[in-house]
């Protein structure tokens, strides 16, 4: 999945140009980074990238590896339920039987190899069973901007690996009840990291968001009967229910299994959190480019080229030069920075930079 | 005196461009400003302006008014005293009797009117007496960033000003001391400005700093027999002892004079001064240029031109952009950015930029 609009790390990412096309973290873009981490596990040829109209040029060329046919536009976005169920056609339209995985195109995972064996735990738990398997990642602190995935019982194995039934899905919890997750234990992060076989996923579709659903077997018929997959999507997307997977299908499915993670894992969602990735000098600063911090501490700042930002004397400030916009905004107004964009949308000199 | 080096207005102001070649305050640079300031009291050809080698091009072109045999380069920065003595010499070669006025060109005034009647006055208190005379201007607030003049008993009269002696010239105060300057009255801020006959500054030369003096001489003496002013002061000025015309005048001459300022003054020493001449929106941030603030307060915004500068939730930061290079500094910082431009120039792929 790799969608949406990229407002929360302006001015690098712009509407037409999120986070999985920028090397936030790292020097090529997350979404090059994500199809390179599932190394062997996943041939290229049957990598989906679903993505929107605007990006659909950008994600091509960061992801050479991938078939062009498999880098699916969304004409309009109608949220994570239709694009999951989308890619259940698609995977169907190749193999009626298959099991997938639905993975973000935004994270960032250093330890691949923990990453792949999970995966590949995940794929086996998918493929031996009737149920939606996902992989829980443990939390490492009592994170607030995350939904969370209580386990139940342990239900299966796979490999070495312990299957657990999923007692709930939690909403984002205030500090307290973050806190009372972490002490209590078995409570996982929801990635919106999913495996299931087409079968399964359809039925759950087919019972819980039928509408939906009836639409995209429209697509579904309109391949099968060889037309084009552009004209279809065109015609049947924007009629699609907006609404998450996780509250149409993850929620009310009653066979729902989590793994435990076993890799490291960052969502990076905001520029505070890039800081956790760069290398930080003496005081505490991230520092990228031509960029240099006089007496400061804390701080992420990240220059443009050849023009030299100079940073003196403040404390947890992001400062962010690219070639047409410069953003100053303390760490902790980060959450802000959407409505700032907004405003700088409807400026009519500076609309084009978002 | 439209010398020295730009520091603190960088990245604005650099070595070679100063605050006086700027339009920090209005749309004009300072030095334009000044000369247009002395309206119909100086004529063009009688206004001498004493810069450097570096910047006598960039001063040529802001003061188009000004004969260009009257911009004077100093071959190096010999510090106040040298810059006044070789104002003398260039007056007397005029005029061996004439009243000349030694002004800086980078302080904000607003009050021309006011500004022309008391340098009429102070010129007319030189031109009639054997005083060293100056303006004081007349506090507005406890400030510790300039020297003070202690006034004494009215001497003289001016048309309608009082013209008084100097108790004493004093240093710099700390913040306790210049609470009691101001609340005793009788103190004015020294704001460089002085008047003086030819003869009466000469004389102070001769015996105050005999080696300056007969160095300038030299200077003098060639002018007389026709030679070029440049390659005298390259023999010459490198030579001259680096002192300030306080200190080597002002404070050990007998006969001077002070007169009060009724015209409003700013020295404008360093960015935070700027917001004083901006307009200011309700959060109290003053914006110019391609730039925003959203949601701050009390910050200084100066976009460089297409670029957008866009500042979110600070409070009393200083954000300057231009072509080359962007400061962001909080405002109590303002004094470091010398330390900051002085790191700038030792740095290989930057030291272009001071």
């Amino acid at each position: 999945m790799a969608g949406g609009r990229g407002e929360r790390f302006w001015p690098q990412s712009r509407l037409a140009r999120p986070k999985h096309l920028l090397p936030i973290v790292g020097d090529r873009p997350m979404l090059t980074q994500t199809i390179e981490r599932l190394g062997d596990l996943v041939p290229p040829e049957n990598v989906f990238i679903i993505t929107n109209v605007e990006q659909r040029d950008a994600v091509l060329e960061c992801c050479p590896s991938v078939p062009p046919a498999n880098v699916v536009a969304e004409p309009v976005g109608r949220d994570t339920a239709a694009a999951v169920g989308l890619a259940a056609v698609l995977v169907a339209d190749k193999n009626a039987g298959a099991a997938f995985a639905m993975l973000p195109a935004d994270h960032v995972i250093h330890d691949h190899a923990a990453f792949q064996r999970d995966l590949d735990a995940a794929f086996a738990a998918a493929e031996g069973s009737d149920a939606l398997v996902t992989v829980g990642i443990q939390p490492t602190y009592p994170a607030t901007g995350y939904g969370y995935i209580r386990r139940g019982e342990e239900a299966d194995r796979a490999g070495e690996k312990p299957v657990y039934t999923v007692d709930a899905f939690k909403e984002k919890p205030d500090d307290a009840t973050a806190r009372e997750y972490v002490d209590a234990g078995g409570y996982y992060w929801n990635a919106g990291m999913f495996f299931w076989r087409v079968p399964v996923i359809a039925d759950c579709f087919a019972r819980f968001t039928p509408d939906l659903w009836k639409a995209l077997q429209a697509v579904a018929d309109g391949l099968r009967e060889g037309e084009d997959l552009g004209p279809l999507l065109e015609k049947h997307y924007p009629s699609l229910e907006k609404i998450s997977v996780d509250y149409a299908i993850m929620e009310k499915a009653e066979a729902v299994r989590v793994l435990e993670s076993s890799f490291d894992w960052d969502d990076v969602g905001e520029w505070p959190a890039v800081a956790r990735h760069n290398e930080l000098d003496d005081e505490g600063n991230a520092v990228k480019g031509a960029a240099m911090v006089h007496k400061g501490s804390g701080n992420i700042v990240i220059g443009s080229g050849k023009r030299l930002l100079a940073v003196l004397g403040t404390e947890d400030l992001i400062v962010i030069e690219t070639e047409d916009a410069t953003l100053v905004c303390p760490k902790d107004k980060a959450q802000e920075i959407k409505a700032l964009v907004k405003r700088v949308g409807e400026h009519p000199d500076w609309k084009r930079l978002v």
